[in-house]
């Protein structure tokens, strides 16, 4: 990354979030189109009826990139009392910024990625939350081991806020189908509630958070870079689309953002731009053994140690 | 219908069911096959691990049907504390068979059709659910109206056990999709706990579930016969394969079958033949007021009286 994230240190926490979320945002959006070459995003903006709203960034049918969308959004209000009991704090004023992104590549030699980061407050407190996690359609060691090795250097620069191996693992029990016995992608960290404490001030989560949501770019592109231009035939494309399929079920059978999204009334195509397309659904697909399909399913079903 | 389902009058009610059930999967899959004249059924037996088990039928890939499943099952066993409540009856001895069909047709302009009929037993309680309900890519009032004649008429000939009235309107109520403000399709009957009780007997029951079984056939084929030569374009081939998405979104989020199979270790992919296939996701897809496509989304957004 050329240039440095810079926020006006004397705004509060959250005014800082929001502001994060769109340079990160104008950012990654630009890098993706430069890599498409052909597509590019467009923009809507929405609005909250409860209060806040956000900018919707989709870019679809592109040479690299066949559907990818970057959000932000910055919202407050009333929390619902449905939604009060699951979260930590007091009271029902509620604030939340994030930036929320799902890129899905064309090339089933490409993985997917998905990646969030987030401020929510409730009352007198505030957390920090999000991750980001790597779906590939074939299995690339080489990719997956890098991809962990940047969140792990993530997090061991600031050891006091993160810890990749409980993240890791969050991340793989999080991403997770139980109807197919399968998690969703090779994972990749997730973390939630992050608040100051004894042992870390605002600023040390500030930093993390900083460093994390820059780090995305630089985690997923090159991978995309490195396979983009790999050919493949029909029988991979449909593999692609069937394990697109297992993306969708996650989604929306068990994605605690997408079911909290639908059922508060939020921007229901900003929530369902997480979905891919096109998609398919064969009855009982089964990979024969020993195929490159097959190793991508056995390591979904066994998470493994990339670092 | 030529021939009439004959079932032994001296067995449970609940055989008699699992009789009915693999009759009318037999009867519908070759009428299917003879309709679609390229495609034809695969066969695949399940067993459930905590007791009975299914005969699973899909059809893929015809030149009519692109993805159709017809399935039984007779299931028994002990039923899972978080389920319990959800029933009426008490103990947790049950077993539950039924007829499951979701038929998904190639052209746009052939509606989707969706019926299941079903006995659940626990302990001293039994009872029969199910319905049918039509999916229509492009509204057609005369096809709407003739589904719906037809259930009006089964529901008149067992006016002690049927009212299509109430049904209709359960029906309209359960296929709905909050987030998106619009039913599933246009509607049809949806019933459920149907006991025998001072006004009607359990013959009557029978009678009733007979005839609404065997009606399906009647309903559907001859809509999916009226227009399967009409030709249509690439733009309706997409919307058909958008309100797809819209079919996946309320199966997979709402659909109680659905989670109720998925949570409960159902056979997978038996549960999900019901997804089409293939499905598109695209961003903000909104047909232009006064189009077919447009007129297609009011009408799934207020439901009409069809009879």
């Amino acid at each position: 990354m050329d240039e440095s994230i810079e926020i006006d240190a004397t705004t509060s926490s959250f005014d800082q979030m929001v502001t994060l979320t769109k340079q990160i945002q104008d950012r990654l959006c630009a890098a993706i189109e430069t890599i498409d070459g052909a597509a590019a995003f467009t923009e809507t903006t929405w609005e909250r009826p409860g209060g806040g709203g956000g900018r919707t960034r989709v870019l679809q049918g592109g040479d690299v990139f066949e559907k990818a969308g970057v959000n932000t959004s910055a919202v407050y209000g009333s929390l619902p009392d449905s939604l009060a009991s699951e979260l930590v704090g007091t009271g029902t004023d509620f604030r939340a910024t994030g930036i929320s992104i799902v890129i899905h590549p064309r090339s089933p030699l490409v993985p997917t990625s998905h990646a969030n980061f987030r401020r929510i407050e409730r009352g007198d407190t505030g957390w920090y939350g999000g991750g980001a996690d790597l779906t590939p359609y074939y299995l690339d060691g080489t990719d997956a081991a890098a991809f962990h090795r940047l969140w792990y250097d993530v997090c061991e620069r600031h050891a006091a806020v993160a810890d990749y191996r409980k993240w890791k693992t969050a991340c793989d029990e999080y991403f997770y189908l139980p109807h197919r016995g399968e998690h969703r992608g090779v994972g990749g960290i997730f973390f939630d509630y992050l608040t100051a404490d004894d042992t870390r001030t605002e600023e040390d989560l500030w930093d993390f958070v900083v460093d994390a949501a820059q780090a995305f770019e630089t985690a997923y592109l090159p991978i995309v870079d490195r396979h983009r231009r790999d050919p493949y035939d029909a029988d991979q494309r449909d593999h692609q689309l069937i394990r697109r399929g297992r993306y969708v079920e996650f989604n929306l059978v068990y994605d605690r953002g997408t079911r909290f999204g639908l059922e508060t009334g939020g921007n229901v195509e900003s929530i369902l731009m997480s979905l891919p397309d096109p998609v398919r659904w064969v009855y009982d697909y089964r990979p024969a053994p020993g195929t490159p399909e097959a190793e991508l399913v056995d390591a979904l079903r066994s998470p493994r140690d990339w670092v």
